[in-house]
């Protein structure tokens, strides 16, 4: 018998407690593991040994429950990043010291990209050291940009809020009798998977967004101006969707205030984001009625309207996590393998973590369109199974009840 | 039997067409009413005989349904406003003429203060020619902002969104172990009733937003950073509840980008909000992280999050404004009077319209704290009751499904 830490990190989505429960859950379930030690704020909380005991907690099915239905990350999350331990190994021995203090056994991290870095990191220690800690990742992300899975959990309830908040949008936008521009700037600095989620509308009927700008085709203003003056003739009001990461910084239009000529020290090149910048752009060279709307947050912690399907695959996902590390598995991320897109059809595996780690996965430039401001059909294929359901929560007052976990701790 | 119209205008809302469906549903029960023409765009609509025969298409029960839970304004909307009648009679001579012409007997405008001016106008003028059309304004606005009625069709559900996903934005602030502060962005130009209804959170024991600042009450610059100082030292994460309207420009922050040292000829002071505008001052001013959030017109049309309380009380004021044409009443809007919050009792009357056209029901001072930066129990027990039920919508491929009138004219 051994016990076993769990930990969040990176941005917070609708779905990433749903993995914590399920990891929790299957723990509980498990005979040959003891007590579920959550960690506070990451690999952080290891490192100051800031834990907290989750299997009595959620032993209670209704605390269970609403963990699965929270968003943000329960046990706090950070961006802390292990250095190479052959250069400092001195964080890697405070965490074999803890782990082994507290008859730790395997250590579970729920993340994205530099979270796999910490596994990958923590595995390769304890193998050099001989310590029989697994450490497995459970994927985590809305970009849906980690390798080696079909799709990450966080991601289909991101693109669901995006896709039913875009609707409302365009049935906003298209109440006046004038020609008007309404462009939605949507998260993901280098993968533009969730902004060409935004063709998911395309499966009820709807042709808007008729423009859909990513990161990973190339952009230019005179192309976008012209893309537009085009749609205008076609729709009196025209709806862009535009990824946050799209490089459409121009010295022409430096002038209004929300563009910077260079990017700051953070790599940000406008000071109110990208879809502002074009406004100001359409709004000078059009001259028509424009506005800009950034999702920002909302599109990650939105679990008031979540993908069911997506939830559910968090959640097992996670139990699946205990299991791999019962098998005496080691250094590896569970993934998503699809079988089948129609009928939906999706089975857990894992992959060894060095090939996901500091990784990106691209969204494929064979289902963007010719002009670069469009995705086509394969995108929706892809894209469909994995908004569906809805989630029923619940309330009290009228506002959602979600588990706090300071409540108890 | 005579006919009617039926209109939208102003700003769209998440409830704006559940009493279109209501007053569309009373109509159909009535043997008085013949045909319900609903008049596209609002007042542009009937100048332009520019009509869409609605009984029909809603004798059909789901498509009543689907309309009652579909945002934006299914009919289209206008800003049109008609001049005075003694500058030039023109508009109301053309309105009178497609009245007498298709034998309408009465006209019904869903709006908000400057929809009762058309209202008023023409109930005036019908009666200065002996024109039999009644005319009834129901009210419509997120703003809450219209005179003589306890609260207007809308603004329950813009409020449930508001409180909803704060709640949400709340968790997803502070999963960092890190000094923060959250500023978010809400609707209203010179009425705060929006921004002071994220007190809601209170009703289940979350003491954020710690600071509310509504346009009612006197602003600087000075005391907010002051304040935010204060509330960092109490609270790890603090979040701020802001009014778009509120008049924060100061010259000595002027060189941030996003605001202007003077107000453009919309009247607007900054370029990219207010909310962003205080995350630069905070940013600079105190140097934590900081970041900024603007709900924008999300807040308005959300439907797949409304308050069921709003979306029957919409429906019910629509039937109960053609109960008001039928007993001979013109020149009136419907209203709500509050009997009790606790129980919440409710009932629908009518005012004189001269006493609601153009003017503005402003948040009460005597509800708003010493300092000006937080909202009192007065206001908790007033909103409550306005956000309380939730409503079930359609979905069809993971989608919300909505009310298209373009599908059927």
């Amino acid at each position: 018998m051994f016990n076993i830490v769990v930990a969040q990190s990176g941005g917070p989505t609708a779905a990433i407690n749903a993995s914590l429960a399920g990891v929790v859950n299957a723990a509980i379930n498990c005979d040959e593991i003891g007590t579920v030690f959550g960690s506070k704020n990451g690999i952080e909380g290891v490192l100051g040994e800031n834990f907290v005991k989750l299997d009595n907690i959620f032993a209670n099915k209704e605390n269970l429950f609403l963990l699965k239905n929270t968003p943000s990350s329960a046990l706090g999350s950070c961006r802390y990043k292990l250095k190479d331990s052959l250069s400092d190994s001195s964080d890697y021995a405070k965490i074999a010291e803890v782990f082994k203090k507290n008859n730790v056994g395997a250590f579970f991290y729920i993340g994205g990209n530099d979270s796999m870095d910490t596994v990958m990191k923590l595995d390769a220690y304890f193998k050099s050291i001989n310590l029989d800690v697994k450490v497995i990742g459970v994927p985590k992300t809305i970009d849906n940009d980690l390798c080696e899975t079909d799709h990450t959990p966080g991601f289909g309830s991101a693109a669901k809020y995006v896709a039913c908040t875009l609707k409302e949008i365009i049935a906003d936008s298209r109440v006046y009798d004038l020609p008007a521009v309404t462009i939605v700037e949507i998260m993901g600095r280098s993968a533009g998977w969730l902004t060409a989620s935004s063709c998911l509308l395309r499966a009820n009927g709807e042709v808007a967004p008729h423009l859909i700008y990513l990161p990973e085709a190339e952009f230019s203003i005179d192309n976008f101006i012209s893309d537009v003056r085009k749609m205008l003739e076609l729709h009196k009001t025209v709806i862009i969707a535009v990824s946050e990461g799209i490089d459409a910084a121009d010295d022409r239009y430096s002038n209004f205030g929300s563009a910077t000529s260079a990017a700051d020290a953070f790599g940000h090149k406008y000071l109110s984001g990208v879809g502002k910048y074009l406004e100001h752009v359409v709004s000078d060279v059009i001259g028509c009625k424009v506005r800009s709307i950034e999702l920002n947050v909302m599109q990650r912690c939105s679990s008031h309207i979540t993908s069911l399907t997506d939830t559910n695959e968090a959640f097992e996902i996670g139990e699946a996590a205990v299991t791999e590390a019962i098998s005496n598995e080691s250094g590896k991320m569970m993934c998503f393998i699809r079988e089948s897109s129609s009928p939906y059809a999706i089975k857990i595996g894992s992959v060894d973590v060095t090939a996901v780690a500091n990784k990106e996965k691209l969204f494929p430039k064979e289902w963007i369109n010719l002009d670069g401001n469009n995705v086509n059909e394969k995108a929706l294929e892809y894209f469909l199974p994995l908004i569906q359901g809805e989630n029923q929560i619940a309330y009290l007052n009228g506002l959602p009840v979600h588990f706090d976990l300071k409540e108890l701790l």
